[in-house]
């Protein structure tokens, strides 16, 4: 691992030096490769067409962030290890692993691979951060270039800990953070009604899935202390007064643009400084190319199923697609499949294989009836904007909880990975062809989704304006994230309330047995 | 009391006929009286000049809501108590005794009566409410016009009870509900940096200052218990299948909008379906008249200083408009009073008495330097938008608390009515003349204030027709309420799980023993 190469750095201040007569801001991006990297994309090309300058910081084996962009100017760090490389086994593993319905304990031991998995993401982004900090020069072409804000994706740390290095207001474009779910870190969240994510619960929970939701809080809890603190403990020391952990400086952000709304998520508290964001990606469909209009047409009264399971999986265990194929045969429909392994042995003349599809333009399509995915947060807010109802395979990360909140709301249905085949899947695609209430219920949050105030998109832009503007939104931050917790629950006031209240009653008790005393003593003496 | 005019059910009736055609929706109205209704009436406005019908309920004897109007149907309640003079006497005994500096023990007293006062205005409520309730040709009425919600200040219940009834949407239009304020009841709210109104307390609280909230919120929670509760129990023993309380359908509201923000509020956990409208009666300010312009233009460099104390106090103590008096007279500035009682003998030339005055175009002048106010949350509100600093003199109710806001921002200072004296007056002046931070930060809230994606106005226009378009928000309210406390705050897991850990502890305590016991046992044996 290194830092951005020394040629890069002049290139830089050099577009800063042009840049900085311009009306627009001056943005510092720290996105997150992957997915992560595709909303924020879309945020940048929106800012960028209001005269923002941006500069991006990337890893030099980026996975998804080219070097050489139109939109931004770089910033190269160094890195060896690679992402995509250091998930993919696991993935594998996870996605064998439930096929088979492993046992409890194969999961455990998943999870704790996974969580070790993370520790060691979060090591190599905190050395590549300590490493980019060292570099001087590169230090002082980010200062001189007096960044309006630093805007990041926090699920991973780095760009959260620049900001506060370098000092600027912090607008953070968020679906998850390091520990979790950032909702926990800045609002007061009751695991009475609020489901810790990958708990698979709702908002309604029996007694024994409270018990559960508290166990799984305590995986995050786990998480938090031991996979993700100790990859920051050298930063927050050496640079940071008084330390700091990732959770503390969450806290200090300006806006969080949520990457979430309330269609989408269970109602929960929230804050004054949290914009709801979902779906701020999606846009009207535009029409087809020629030949996939000419195939989707073909269904004719039928309409069209479309089938993809994201960027992360290359291809389905064999038999999970020959199943899935000889399913999509049986149907009426003609079937868009967005498949990248080995042609099934089952597959029939309605089904289309394409390595790639425009997915919200089909969509958006009327002709399109039921897709079928793998639940990434992306294709649910599609789904939802554009309201065809869902059947999902759920794979790993969030998307089993993406899925639930549409089956829900009974706009979706979740068929796991262990349960798929090709009677199951034909079962599901007709329950979900057949009963309008699926079809009813997305186009309800379709339309609740649709209608807000202001676009999604332009929220976002004017909140990373606004921090421009004001340099930060200190005045939306509360004052809880100052107190120690036994002060925030006021527990000392409770225990000081406690203790005078049995004092008083102490005295009370005490000068009733002595007046009580006396008036025998007296009567004895009397007596006597 | 009684309950509307026989006359008035028809011509009601034949105006929903008429309009159940229109476009616009049809919206019930139950409004409080008083500078309450002031802000309503605002809302309404926008709501009619957008197409929409609406039926105000108001009482025989208003206060401020005139039976005639183009602007609604009125449904009008017969009602014998007079709200101005329940409140008049009680308001001009606290005031005395502010002004003597009264001893903690007169204050107590004075909370007392002012409760009880409280408590006798929800019964007359109630029972108003009731007998309503009871006209069936009224209720018919109702029921027919095929209302698409009720809006309504729930300062006073009854409009919240009647929704409930009549099992229509609900839409608040609050700044206080019968118990305090509306996020106790909606949200979380620890008091350890949510002060309890009344309190006098900011965000930020020492130790001593915790215990005194929670002290205070004990009021709240008497009387909610006790004077606000009962009033309303004959009506949800009666009319509600299951019972309920005030809080608890405050709680199934569909939309709160909120008549504050946090450029004034602290910031706090707020929920899905809260909309902050602060400011929302807030415009640009209009030309003065040509004899008042020429007034304000003849303090020339000095600029203007103008006061008020609200509507509800009709005369100032003698003596302390005398000090008022003669300490403007000593000011270079113009003043502008708004003034009810005699003429103080000390006035000077400089200063101008009138009956009324256009505040806001006042407010909005560049000659005006300093608002001398006494805390009303309108005033308040205006003199954010338009950036004047406030010298405030609090008389009751929220007032401390909403110029405590100013202050706590350098943009306003208190003086306590005990202090006011003309030395004080004239101190307080000059410092919020010739200290510019008053000015800068007073400007710096109201730049905050006007900065909002959308004016407040608009959103609680939008805010009102979305839950006409969707039949409510039921989807923007949590599953928080349907709990009981104890699983609320999980008290039953934990209780649970501590049981459980302990069983663990006890087996694993008794296994260990009777494991060394035997050893010991068979060593003893084997001694033996």
């Amino acid at each position: 691992m290194g830092v951005m190469s020394e040629k890069l750095a002049p290139l830089t201040l050099c577009l800063i030096l042009l840049t900085s007569h311009c009306d627009g801001g001056n943005i510092l991006v720290y996105p997150v490769d992957g997915s992560h990297w595709v909303n924020m994309k879309i945020l940048l090309v929106e800012l960028k067409e209001r005269g923002h300058n941006l500069t991006v910081i990337r890893s030099s084996n980026s996975w998804y962030i080219p070097e050489k962009s139109s939109l931004y100017t770089p910033v190269t760090l160094q890195m060896d290890d690679n992402m995509e490389d250091f998930f993919g086994v696991y993935l594998e593993e996870h996605m064998r692993a439930q096929r088979e319905g492993a046992s409890m304990l194969t999961f455990l031991k998943l999870t704790k691979h996974f969580l070790s998995m993370i520790g060691q993401a979060h090591q190599m982004w905190a050395d590549t951060l300590i490493e980019m900090i060292e570099n001087q020069s590169l230090m002082q072409s980010l200062r001189d270039s007096k960044y309006d804000l630093v805007l990041t994706d926090p699920a991973m740390a780095p760009g959260v800990l620049l900001a506060k290095y370098l000092n600027l207001p912090l607008v953070l474009n968020v679906r998850w953070i390091p520990s979790g779910e950032g909702h926990f870190v800045i609002a007061p969240s009751p695991l009475s009604y609020i489901p810790v994510p990958g708990s698979g619960l709702t908002d309604k929970m029996s007694f024994i899935q409270r018990v559960k939701n508290i166990l799984f809080y305590g995986i995050i809890l786990y998480q938090n202390r031991f996979m993700v603190g100790p990859s920051y403990e050298g930063f927050c020391s050496k640079y940071v007064d008084g330390g700091c952990d990732v959770n503390s400086l969450l806290q200090e952000a300006d806006i969080w643009l949520f990457r979430s709304d309330f269609v989408f998520e269970f109602p929960r508290p929230t804050m004054p400084n949290v914009v709801y964001i979902g779906g701020f990606q999606c846009k009207p469909a535009q029409p087809l190319p020629a030949d996939l209009e000419e195939f989707v047409q073909s269904a004719g009264e039928h309409g069209i199923i479309i089938m993809t399971l994201g960027t992360l999986v290359d291809a389905l265990p064999r038999e999970v697609a020959d199943e899935i194929a000889s399913a999509f045969a049986r149907m009426p429909q003609k079937i868009i499949w967005r498949h990248k392994g080995d042609r099934p042995s089952t597959l029939g003349n309605n089904t289309l294989l394409v390595e790639w599809m425009p997915q919200k333009d089909l969509l958006g399509h009327p002709q399109t009836k039921v897709f079928v995915a793998h639940g990434g947060t992306n294709g649910v807010q599609e789904a939802i904007y554009h309201g065809v109802p869902v059947l999902g395979i759920p794979l790993f990360f969030d998307q089993f909880d993406n899925l639930l909140r549409l089956q829900e709301r009974g706009a979706g249905k979740i068929l796991p990975l262990v349960d798929v085949n090709s009677h199951t899947i034909e079962q599901g695609l007709k329950e979900l062809l057949h009963q309008d209430s699926y079809r009813q219920k997305i186009k309800q949050m379709s339309s609740l989704h649709r209608d807000q105030p202001m676009a999604p998109m332009d929220q976002a832009v004017f909140w990373v304006e606004y921090v421009m503007r004001h340099k930060g939104a200190p005045h939306l931050r509360t004052e809880a994230y100052k107190l120690p917790w036994y002060s925030y629950y006021c527990l000392d006031v409770v225990a000081f309330l406690l203790t005078v209240a049995l004092l008083l009653i102490f005295t009370f008790v005490a000068l009733l047995w002595r007046l009580c005393c006396r008036t025998k003593r007296t009567k004895k003496n009397k007596q006597n």
